[in-house]
């Protein structure tokens, strides 16, 4: 299934894309696209029902994120090697792990604006999974029967922020709309091997990212048992596994985003993104 | 106020603590102490209920985290000078801020669980600071104003998952049991000086932290201020302002939490948490 949450910001409805690539309503059946319905169960009562027997939603409404609420984002770091290189790290030997507040979460095609005072605020697409069932010190041989799908994440960075003002990462990480998630959910039953999906990045039409799922470090059954160890990931929950090469930071010279451009984003069977990149009010009213 | 949640764990009823010290049950004028109760308008109405209205509550009832739902935990790293010193690091120009899962969170004494295989847990008490009204980038001067009010913090950590197992502290800071809060979430009105608090840790009965909100390096208004332009804090959510010194990891040589053990904590006019530490069930049985 491709769930979805559609609609405006904050008065999402569920819905899910039928075959045909239709909108559909899900409002009769559940009453979001939430943890209730994100576990093995969840997933086979919204299964069972004839997508045909929904009604079509009229127009191009809105997607938002396709799952909410989210309890917590976790991100990994250096998870493709031609990344790390780039950033001129070392692949790890452990995942590298960090957070991003659930407050940069908006829908997939929502606008980016830059913070203020920002410079360097930096793209990073990304296969995100989303937790089905509560995951607590799982075994990699578990580890999918707990993930629910899995989404398409554009992890936007703010590189002074995050490397600069001191400490950890979680600063240039959690601005808000730092987090556009979608558009669809699509469930695991339909993505026959996580570890070999396509997955590219655009801004203003040119491909600065093109890789695939299969150059990563650590893979989705391995990231899933080791970071239920260090914590309980519930359903709902966002994994974000890390970007391929090609971010602003790594071109020479470093590149980053400015107000008027356009990212557009994908992930083979997944869905895309495209984000409008605005000033932040503060700095736009300054600038005039 | 001294607001609290008070019952068996996923049950937590409302109450507050009248002057005399009782406890007293709020289920007939709010749903929980969330979000929704937090803000000025909230806070107002719930002080415009006289206390000895209020049905007291029979018996000693276990205390819960006292607020839920709560979006997301932003902690300050090295805010007090001497800690600094004693885990080897300088001051910081900046806060340094890191994020706890929120799964971590649990009531002021429910027992402590070392995490499997952990043989670095270590104790860290911090003032906690709820926030009120969503505060996105306010000024210094504002930022009181979004503070709903003031919690006991003890910021769990297993040293070696934060600092060798590769990358950023969070694998350390977001353990199951490693957040409990409370037991009061004392109103901002009945806290005249956050930056003149006596705090204080006790493993044992032996006093390993004892010192002051007057020594931290960045005070409240300031870290609410900060981590506000990295991100939208929104009602309910928690901020840990960091720990004196005294914490294990500084003893010399290094002294961790062992089974059996026993914590107390506290601030002076927010209240005190007792935790046993226990052994993670898997390390239990082995050791049979």
């Amino acid at each position: 299934m491709k769930l979805v949450r559609y609609g405006a910001h904050g008065n999402e409805k569920p819905g899910l894309i039928d075959k045909d690539g239709a909108l559909r309503d899900l409002s009769e059946h559940v009453a979001d696209i939430d943890p209730y319905v994100l576990g093995r169960e969840g997933r086979a009562r919204l299964a069972a029902i004839d997508p045909a027997s929904l009604p079509e939603v009229e127009g191009t409404p809105r997607f938002g994120a396709p799952v909410a609420p989210v309890s917590k984002i976790i991100c990994v770091g250096m998870n493709y090697a031609r990344h790390a290189a780039e950033t001129g790290q070392p692949v790890p030997a452990q995942p590298v792990l960090f957070m991003k507040a659930t407050t940069a979460i908006m829908g997939p095609n929502d606008d980016v604006v830059i913070p203020r005072g920002s410079t360097c605020t930096d793209w990073e697409v990304e296969l995100g999974v989303v937790i089905g069932e509560t995951a607590r010190d799982v075994s990699v041989d578990e580890a999918l029967a707990h993930v629910a799908g899995f989404i398409v994440i554009n992890d936007l960075s703010e590189r002074e922020f995050q490397l600069e003002h001191g400490g950890q990462w979680v600063k240039g990480k959690s601005c808000d709309s730092f987090g556009p998630l979608g558009p669809w959910l699509v469930t695991i039953d339909e993505v026959p091997d996580p570890q070999n999906l396509h997955l590219w990045l655009e801004v203003n039409g040119h491909r600065y990212q093109d890789s695939n799922t299969s150059d990563m470090v650590f893979g989705v059954a391995k990231l899933v048992s080791y970071i239920s160890r260090y914590m309980t990931l519930l359903p709902g929950d966002v994994i974000s596994t890390g970007t391929p090469a090609g971010v602003g930071l790594g071109l020479k010279p470093p590149t980053y985003l400015r107000p008027g451009d356009v990212i557009e984003l994908g992930i083979d069977g997944l869905g895309r993104q495209r984000q409008q990149v605005r000033a932040h009010p503060a700095d736009a009213s300054a600038a005039r």
